[in-house]
């Protein structure tokens, strides 16, 4: 027996605290991730938090909470300068944004800087760069990656229409600024196109401020696949290996799993070669995510870089042994990484199945309520992160996410299996409340699933075959 | 990086069953866990449970569930034909009895091959033998392992004086047929010999119905850790390193952990090589437990074989990677082992914390009650195995186990601070509930405990430091 085993990360605990304090600027189970973190590295966290979300559970976890604002996002969780203040007020000397919000908003990140409070992730150039999808794909380009035919730089709607054409029906029309699924449309029919892409303009400049547009080959039998990085301040830079985020509706990721099942051979760590390179190139720090399209029929292809913690980070954790959220704050704190690349071994397979608490009989409606009974499944290799509890009342504010959960196996069969046994563990119930759980589950005993033979239309499908 | 990193297990899921119906024989949180691993394994499992657990978790998720008698273990989880008639009734092939109760009951093993059906666990003549502590140290030391000096026999009143004057005290007067801390007597003083040793004779002829004891060295500086082995029924068999349980009170385990902190370099390879040698001489089969008392001066002696799975062995998943109960069921069903000892590797470190319903201001009296809130702690490698829910009534009637809380980190200071995190975030409330999760958290921030330098008498030692 090898008891010489892969511990992926030396000892060595900072004898000094990383940060006197860290304000976390978000909410719901990312906050509470993100309070675990601080705890087990000896760091006093801060919640902040809107009027309606004073009952979450991160507001008792953390060690000090501030209510920042009324319920809308965009004076509480979204306004930088009620997460200063708050910052100011308690201390604070780090800032974690979690994901969504400020998360990757440079400007915030420059407050941030003129406040003297580091912000946990990449510096505020590296965020904008990054943020414009445009210039992300001239660097990425640049660095080596793999792109699909498409424009490096926006376009008007002449130009947009000579190219889409050039470059053959389906496109996807996307904002430069945009993200999280939203500002993207996909157009089929060449007639429908000036209409559609004048459409997402709009729609952009609504959403983001910024009305520009580049367009991109669609593939519409994909797989989504990205890699994880971890990046220091000293010019180092591994990346944790890949998870599969096909399973997806609307954009919105539903299922994800690490390693993705039946790559080309040796694929996946190019792609992890690729994005080391990219981060590299970008002068990224802290964790940040290549997303990528991997055509069925062989190729990959480059499509963003989030500047941020991922909703689906502890797929990684789960086959990495690495705390992700650590690894951010030890970063942000000026750390050397404490891996190199041959350090980082994958084990096993592992699943995430986002709950939310929406009713797929009523297309997805937010189902929110006061929770009754909550009972989270437990028993070996299963994971829960949720902010919410018995007695919780799940506000109509925010997006429907109510808890994530996570099996590791050996392998993904077993996994699968894991997954199905968990989710048939878990009790959510409460006047209006509807979750995602058994639908998913439909989803995890699909064949096409099982046999990782779907692509990014797998939820399409199955909706389809039940209305047909 | 490695992407063919080590997973502990080849896919091949059996494609038949491996039962067509396995009945669990057990109670609380073991026979959930039970029913976790038939359901991962698509096998139907069957709970069987008395009138006064009839809202355990276990009999919601089962497939079946058969009530097979009154509160009073005697005349339900003990009373062997009521188990063997509700496997009749219910039509499963296999038992699986977890521990305690009928698990290492050689006339219950017997009477499952009589009814043909099987007993999930080492055959009745082996148990019988390990059963026997005389008998199983005769066969150990044969079979090399180093034994504490003492008896290999039972003895008389004045064989046993003569004995323990030789050896020197203290000594320990141990029952025969003894286990779980039951039937053990230490003799410090010469004098009080005699006494003790007829005091401990009549003990065990009442707990086990079996009057005979056995004389050993007693070391009381030492380290409890134990060797998890797996064996085939086809002369396969490994060990999964080495689980350390030195926390105790009254010889009943608190905190476990894997691996064990701090041994002499070797020692826990040389202790698991012996254990495969000594599982191997006592043809044993199936999941089984080599316990060891180290001494901090150097030795480690062989104390007795567990015949079942040990309410810690997630520790041990959560270092190896394989479930345990999974392997268990497999063995029986004939299945040879699909792993060698070189497939088996440690990562990290895992610790895991007894939650207990008793009151430790009360000198650990039960505290049983009605659990009118629970909420389990979650997030990144924090495991919960638990039968109890809000709204359940702990029943007086049995052990006072209320939950197991498990947690895995690269090294054992993070494993450390990830556990006294989830202590912080697990709530259980109601009327009459006490639990010993403060306590514990107490136990894990003492310096002898961080730096493993601590011995079976930590427990004592934190109690008289508080009322001294």
């Amino acid at each position: 027996m090898s008891t010489a085993a892969p511990a992926p990360l030396p000892p060595g605990r900072a004898d000094t605290p990383l940060f006197r304090k860290v304000l976390i600027a978000n909410r719901g189970e990312i906050a509470l991730r993100v309070a675990r973190a601080c705890r087990e590295l000896g760091i006093p966290s801060v919640a902040v938090h809107s009027v309606a979300d004073r009952d979450s559970a991160v507001v008792r976890f953390a060690d000090e909470s501030v209510q920042i604002g009324p319920a809308q996002p965009s004076r509480s969780y979204l306004d930088a300068s009620a997460v200063l203040q708050a910052a100011d007020q308690t201390g604070a000397d780090a800032v974690h944004p979690g994901y969504g919000f400020l998360s990757e908003d440079p400007d915030f990140a420059d407050a941030c800087r003129e406040a003297g409070i580091t912000l946990i992730g990449p510096r505020p150039e590296v965020m904008a760069t990054l943020g414009d999808k445009a210039a992300a794909r001239s660097l990425m380009a640049g660095a080596g990656l793999p792109l699909l035919p498409g424009s490096l730089d926006p376009l008007d709607t002449e130009q947009a229409r000579r190219l889409a054409e050039e470059i053959g029906f389906p496109v996807i029309v996307k904002a430069v600024a945009g993200g999280g699924g939203r500002g993207m449309t996909v157009v089929h029919d060449p007639d429908r196109f000036t209409d559609e892409f004048r459409r997402t303009q709009a729609t952009a400049q609504m959403l983001f401020g910024d009305g520009r547009v580049y367009v991109e080959k669609y593939l519409d039998k994909a797989r989504h696949v990205e890699i994880q990085v971890l990046c220091d301040g000293h010019g180092n830079a591994v990346h944790l290996g890949e998870r599969d985020c096909t399973v997806q509706r609307r954009h919105q990721k539903l299922i994800e799993e690490s390693p993705a099942p039946k790559l080309p051979d040796g694929m996946a760590e190019e792609m992890g070669r690729t994005a080391v390179a990219g981060a590299l190139a970008a002068g990224y720090t802290g964790a940040g995510t290549f997303e990528f399209l991997v055509d069925p029929a062989g190729g990959y292809y480059f499509m963003e870089v989030n500047c941020r913690i991922q909703v689906e980070h502890p797929v990684t954790e789960m086959v990495t042994g690495i705390d992700l959220v650590q690894e951010q704050i030890r970063i942000a704190a000026g750390q050397p990484l404490r891996i190199g690349q041959a350090d980082v071994r994958l084990r096993g397979a592992a699943i995430e199945c986002r709950i939310n608490a929406e009713d797929p009989d009523r297309a997805f409606a937010p189902a929110p309520g006061t929770i009754s009974t909550f009972e989270a499944p437990g028993g070996p290799f299963t994971r829960i992160d949720t902010h919410v509890y018995a007695g919780y009342t799940v506000p109509p504010n925010y997006d429907s996410l109510l808890a994530k959960l996570i099996v590791w196996a050996p392998d993904r069969d077993q996994a699968i299996a894991r997954m199905r046994r968990a989710l048939g563990e878990l009790r959510v119930e409460g006047r209006g409340i509807h979750t995602t759980a058994r639908f998913l589950d439909g989803v995890l005993s699909h064949s096409a699933f099982q046999t990782a033979h779907h692509t990014t239309s797998l939820i399409d499908e199955i909706l389809q075959s039940r209305t047909g």
